[in-house]
């Protein structure tokens, strides 16, 4: 059971310049969506990132080849499998279905972009991807965000999807977005994915850092089990349908709101992925203050965000205030003055100059953590710096995901 | 349960130099042993290594300030309360335990050093510690080994303790150790202590300098959860009873078997605390050959033992290689060439060249995941550096043991 507001947004923009379509093409399952077809206008720019595991899976590795060519006309993503430890063998395999999709849409190969989820190490059945190519390219449509959202799901048990309006000035831009993930790796997936398009319009080189900055806050800054996926890919698209002028630097007046509206999203989508995590029964949302470096304060997040024991505690709504201050002291910050360190859960402080807090209670702790959503904020006294991590409980659910065998 | 050979050894060597005694001193419980004196002859050299957590319990803070200044005589732990957390009032009470047992065994205060173990965050309960001195310097005997081991234990489930003889030339050295810890913290429990003497005669420098080297290879090797406690400490002292020759450099003849003799005597008292790991039922060693560096092998065994993705798979006799793989991936190695990367477990090749081996099959990947002991050997194939970590599986009762609430 996903935790909190998961919902779909009531209203889903499309995004002019984006047509989507998800449809059955029997991968690994029947009568499934499992492979999703996005189509870019030509005038888009777009940036990616991809994941840092040095394992990383065969569409990844042809991605970043196409990418550093041209900028992409189609996203195709399969599930069911992640064509991830398949050797050469699946490079070709992923080669093969961009220049099938690529013949048909009369673009060339490297304007492909192909990502897959799903089991790692069997070889991809990459007929049943091309076989589909047809009737994912007739399918194709604006007001498809929820059907691709679904279709790149895996175990995943809601989509992850979010959409904005913002008015700058006398334009109106619109974001929308899509994601999949629910625990970095599912019993052998491989995870996460994430599609935002806007109708800005935007210089690719812009686009670029901006996508690594928001990705920053965002998908970087998730952790359910700390399992870092061989597949994770992110995609930013401006199509620049709502704008002649182009957004090419910092200065543009446009471009801090849109920064904003595009982070929101980015943001929502990996929280969705949180609040889907696997076993979950927490959303907490762990948040440093007080470090002198952004970077501390990311490392301290992280490592309560990680431990298992606070994980744990937080499973069984203790408010283990010594296992929080554990985390914080071996996260490896050095000359960390520990009798300056304060937490609070929410509203309630429960530790002051690295002991318990006077007025603190176990009343008042058990309060706070019968809560679903609950923020640890952690205020380390030693400079302006902050950093905020998400992440979720580990609960039996956890351990019984991840330990059935796979099938 | 315990995994594996967790026997007491049948012959328990005392070290002449080496008295110990525990009793029931009531610290938390009533009628079990939770103070243990160990004595240490005038002549004896000792060193010591404590936790890198920089929220360290009172007693480690104690302890490192008196051994700065002399010799240890007098080493006196309590279980069930860890004096952590607990601010100036702690390290006072830490004190004034050294300073009763220094005034009745006429050492100076700074010869005492003080250990803790037990809950975190609560007042430690000194006066009962102070009260049991006296019956605790009474009981001092040096064929007590088996009951301080007992009596360090909190929520250990069995008494951790190695004793070997080892014959070098004409001289004959006895080496007797005890340790506890089950995770890294049980329910706020701080945690692994270790106390190894032996009769040998080692200068104190060279001595301090092999603990810290024989702790890399023992205590520093394993991982039950990633949780580095506030109250770990490791003693190692000599009493130069077996000879009058000090051995006081590496060159010294009989110096390399007595640090393999300790190194053997500490890797099996750290591998007992993982054989005891919170709900392990089954014992990993995660063996990384073929680095460029110690450091990087390191890296890449302590990715694959803290993964909670592998730690699931084993507890499900899953040979899930792909977490393997992916976590060897994630492990931060700079230009790892990952189509190099063969795996196996125990003799079974379950990877080569970074894809599932050519003669793998599930049916020898299940009988080698039947066992309770499994080596996860990792050949990065670039180098000539190898290192070793210890851990254990995750397992329901893992959660379950860090979920109950404190009572």
């Amino acid at each position: 059971m996903a935790v909190g507001d998961v919902a779909v947004p009531n209203t889903i923009y499309p995004i002019d310049g984006i047509r989507l379509s998800a449809i059955a093409a029997g991968v690994r399952y029947k009568d499934r969506d499992d492979l999703v077809v996005i189509e870019i206008a030509e005038t888009a720019t777009s940036a990616v990132v991809t994941t840092k595991n040095t394992f990383c899976a065969a569409p990844v590795r042809v991605l970043r080849e196409h990418f550093a060519k041209m900028a992409p006309r189609y996203l195709v993503t399969n599930t069911g499998n992640a064509n991830a430890g398949t050797g050469a063998g699946g490079k070709r395999r992923a080669e093969e279905i961009c220049a099938a999709l690529a013949g048909k849409a009369g673009v060339d190969t490297s304007a492909v972009l192909p990502f897959s989820t799903g089991v790692i190490g069997e070889p991809l059945n990459s007929e049943a991807v091309i076989k589909g190519l047809d009737k994912a390219l007739d399918s194709l449509g604006a007001d498809n965000w929820l059907a691709a959202a679904n279709g790149i799901r895996t175990t995943d048990t809601i989509p992850k999807l979010a959409s904005r309006k913002v008015n700058i000035a006398d334009k109106s831009y619109h974001i929308t977005g899509i994601s999949k993930g629910s625990g970095m790796i599912r019993p052998n997936m491989a995870t996460m994915l994430g599609y935002v398009a806007t109708d800005a319009n935007i210089a690719a080189d812009l686009l670029q850092e901006m996508l690594v900055a928001i990705n920053e806050q965002s998908f970087n800054r998730i952790t359910v089990d700390g399992d870092t996926s061989t597949n994770d890919c992110c995609v930013l698209i401006a199509t620049g349908a709502a704008s002649t002028e182009v957004i090419d630097s910092p200065e543009h007046p446009h471009y801090q709101l849109l920064l904003t509206a595009l982070t929101d999203v980015f943001v929502r989508l990996a929280q969705l992925i949180v609040r889907d995590g696997e076993g979950a029964t927490k959303f907490m949302t762990v948040k440093v203050t007080g470090g002198q470096t952004t970077q501390e304060c990311c490392d301290v997040a992280y490592a309560v965000a990680h431990s298992p024991l606070v994980k744990t505690a937080f499973f069984a709504s203790d408010a283990n205030w010594g296992r929080i201050l554990a985390a914080v002291g071996y996260a490896g910050i050095e000359d960390l003055d520990t009798e300056q360190v304060d937490v609070y859960l929410d509203d309630v402080m429960i530790c002051q100059n690295g002991g318990v807090a006077p007025n603190y209670t176990e009343e008042a702790g058990k309060t706070v953590m019968s809560r679903s959503e609950i923020t640890i904020h952690i205020d380390l006294a030693r400079g302006e710096a902050s950093d905020t991590v998400y992440t979720c409980d580990l609960s039996y659910d956890y351990v019984k995901i991840n330990a059935d065998y796979r099938s």
